[in-house]
């Protein structure tokens, strides 16, 4: 099965950060390319690779940088496919500086940025699979388990506490 | 045309600062339904809302609110449509707790989060359309020209400035 | 004895930073009812429990979330019982997120907020006990002797210091 | 009819920027004693008037004040009333630092904390009276159709903007 | 020798992080009479303090405090000797609400703000024997020695880099 | 009379903002001698001011700076005189960048940092004369008329709220 | 007389804002090539314009944005010319997302940041002049000349007050 | 070889911080100066050793300090070499107080400011080396070799990625 997604990330330091993206996207069954690219040492590859996404059969790019974060915009800048923006947790201003990078893109070019940190990371993965069930049933139903699956944790913490 | 997109606002007062979206959103021929709903005044109309917006044909749904900013995650928590959040600027903090409010959504419900203010209202219509466009061949090519047209306004722009 | 107290929290991974409000509760003779439910993956358990809480006998409601912290706003918004509001810290940025989510509800529907962090959950149950306090003179005595032994603490630190 | 609510300024600058304060305690029907008096410039008059604030029948405590607001705080040292506070938007901060001064109290003394601004200073009101309505059922009532008003007032926006 | 600087603190627990006011304070040969008192858990024993320590012969009066810092503040209310105000590390924001609390005092009542952590608390030492050695020779040349021993050291620490 | 103070300004378009500090000391009989000198335009000039200060019979020196404020920290560098800081309002950020450039001194060299706006430049002068009246019991009755006068203000404005 | 710098602008709306840049490097007598061009609209004109500028006899190049301003990093990744940011002042957050947006970079690829604002703009110039000066002795001659004129300045303002 | 490159720091305590930056100066051949000199400690050292710096044949200086940085400005000051400012990670506000203390610089006198961190330290080498290569081929071949070698790395980093 070919990838629908790609995850890129700036570093292959920031992968252990995004597990829960990875981790979402395999159990909702979507399949999803992995890649290290940097807008800022490998700029060539990131517009090469946003360029020809959309004919390479990908629908939705994830773009995941800490610091001045410019990758989602960058590959925004290069496909009218959706771009995700996960602002990485870290440094000395612990992720403020990614999300505000990320997030505060000039009107023309969207980026959809989801918040800092592991939470952002697993919602990236659920907001891709929400495009792409737009037209994919199966995968729609899947979502549907999977809120009913986050649901249901809520409802048993709270019996277990109840039952303290 | 029944309408794919929605514009929620948690406030009238708030129109003219979503022109931007409603304008874009027109260019690209969306139709897009407009209301004022309030996740503190009128939780259970957001509740009803979000919850019938799949199956009364919506696809994606755009929310807008300042301060505390609780409407983009509220719809979010009732359904599976792919939600896009913008933080109304304004109030003492100028949009910044609008921002933190909409963005850091904790993993399991994803909002898409687009900057404070015009440029942001304007991302969030063109992310709205670039969802859909997965399944709209027409409306991509509308995309393409509107992003020929923004480059073509900064070439012209440099073209006047080189030519004085 | 019924629960004329609720405290709410959106994960029950929140409770060890609540223990000050319980204790507090506890040591005030407070009945307290814990649960565990979200604003975003238990959206309906929350309204309705806000909605009925009143007439199930409680008086005040304290919610306890983190980051983009809805879970004392969308509860407010269901019920005219004082709705309290701790603001967890964590994250990346710390509690600065669920603070602003938390404080800077619209005009309208009111959310009385605490500090983030320990300090915080425990003046939440101080909090509750002096709203409860003004139609029941023995939990006034015991709020009086609560700040007594507070008092009392800082002026034996303070010999103590002296002392050395 | 003698005052249950107080409402405290640093500074009678300070009035314009509380009328929504006192609006809607006036719509409510609650009596309100309105003061100016300062931590800094009259602590003891502070310090008097909160420690006999009880005794003289008030129920709540509402405290205002701007950049380094230690009203609030200061007077909850004094009494046992629920104490609300209402940073001041203003000065070079816009009215953070007057929020991180109420907010953040240490464990043992709580203030009740709203918003910066004009809506801030309305649910500082509604508060007081949803603490003042536990033992006073027709404030209750009023309580109710208030919530009712501001619900009828975001649904007629919405049915205006959708009949445009 | 009685003491002519006071050092307040909120809490015992601040201690440590006053360890360097203390030392200074010490090596200046500059008595100090340390003391734990709360602006909010005992403030009459701040303000009585306050008021009687210009005529117990105290000159400069330092305080230290974190969060919802309004030890100094309240102090300086009472006294018209100059307080001296340490906003304490720590917290979820890590004494920035510190800072403002104790920094931004409105016109008329002054606090001397230093810096958060073990430096501002040297420094709040440095600034009170500064104070005090405007009438005190002896005093004076302390400083101008411990002037030196800076520079020093600093000297010092530049010789054996470079000879490495 | 030769001046005890002198106040210090990066820029003399910073002389508005400051004149709440100018009147301050006019009005407590403080002679003050003011100068326009720059940290970066003219630092030979700062250090010459600040080397010859004490002998020249300053006893406080008064810097004001906005930006990346280092005026204070270089004067507080060549002085063992009492320095204090006026964090300038204005710019981008408002002044918060003044604040930590002027308070966030390292241990060794102090400067007593007041708040940005009027109100800290009034508050500089007044620390100013605390500082002088060690010395000077004229200086101090002055010192508690302006107390009192600032009292009154406060009780009177109370009395006209009141009356109304 | 071919460019030696060149200022780039992602929109001709920040012209106004970068005027003290053009006006600082005309009195320097440095020539300077103006464009508008975007790393999101127009991303291949960036990185051609980057990638070639040292062969087109370009020695530094200024690049001014606001917002998630990513021009200066774009280009810095398609050239090792140095590279100046200037956070260009507007929006929401007022350059503070520009200013982190410019200077937070990755290691390994440098932007040279300034200020946000006015003083950022003259700074950006001074700059390039000061890199441009190492090999050109007429260049250093004129950045001295523009220090003397702005200690002059200084020196005028300072008599100017003391003349009072 | 003489220096070309002087790195200062503000305590020897910031050297494990910086190592990035003599590191990387090192692989490119560039001979360094490094220095501990105090802008508020030792402020004579640091106004005569920029003062002397360009005749004594440096053509590039680095400064690095942390909290209320003002040693890049001082420096800046005192010399129209480029002067690169590394605001230090650390204490309270972890950075953000350097950042703002070394770029916010009033136009006349600049700094080329560089990120907070490992990241910041880096770049200044490379910036450093930027400048010297505008006269120097083979640094320029250096660099250009820098280039490649990271662009290499992350190349490979993608190649392991998704060989796994």
């Amino acid at each position: 099965m070919s990838a629908r997604v790609a995850l890129l990330m700036g570093s292959n330091s920031d992968l252990p950060k995004l597990q829960g993206c990875l981790d979402t996207l395999k159990n909702l069954g979507v399949a999803c390319e992995v890649r290290v690219m940097s807008a800022h040492r490998t700029p060539e590859i990131v517009s090469e690779f946003a360029s020809q996404a959309e004919q390479r059969g990908l629908e939705v790019i994830i773009a995941a940088a800490g610091g001045a974060a410019h990758l989602a915009g960058v590959v925004a800048a290069h496909t009218i496919l959706p771009v995700i923006g996960i602002p990485v947790e870290g440094g000395a201003l612990n992720g403020l500086d990614a999300l505000l990078s990320t997030v505060q893109m000039p009107g023309g070019i969207a980026v959809a940025t989801v918040g800092i940190g592991s939470g952002g990371a697993t919602n990236a993965a659920l907001l891709a699979a929400q495009i792409l069930a737009r037209k994919d049933p199966a995968l729609r139903e899947k979502l549907l388990e999977d809120r009913a699956k986050r649901r249901q944790k809520v409802v048993e913490a709270d019996q277990e506490l109840r039952g303290r």
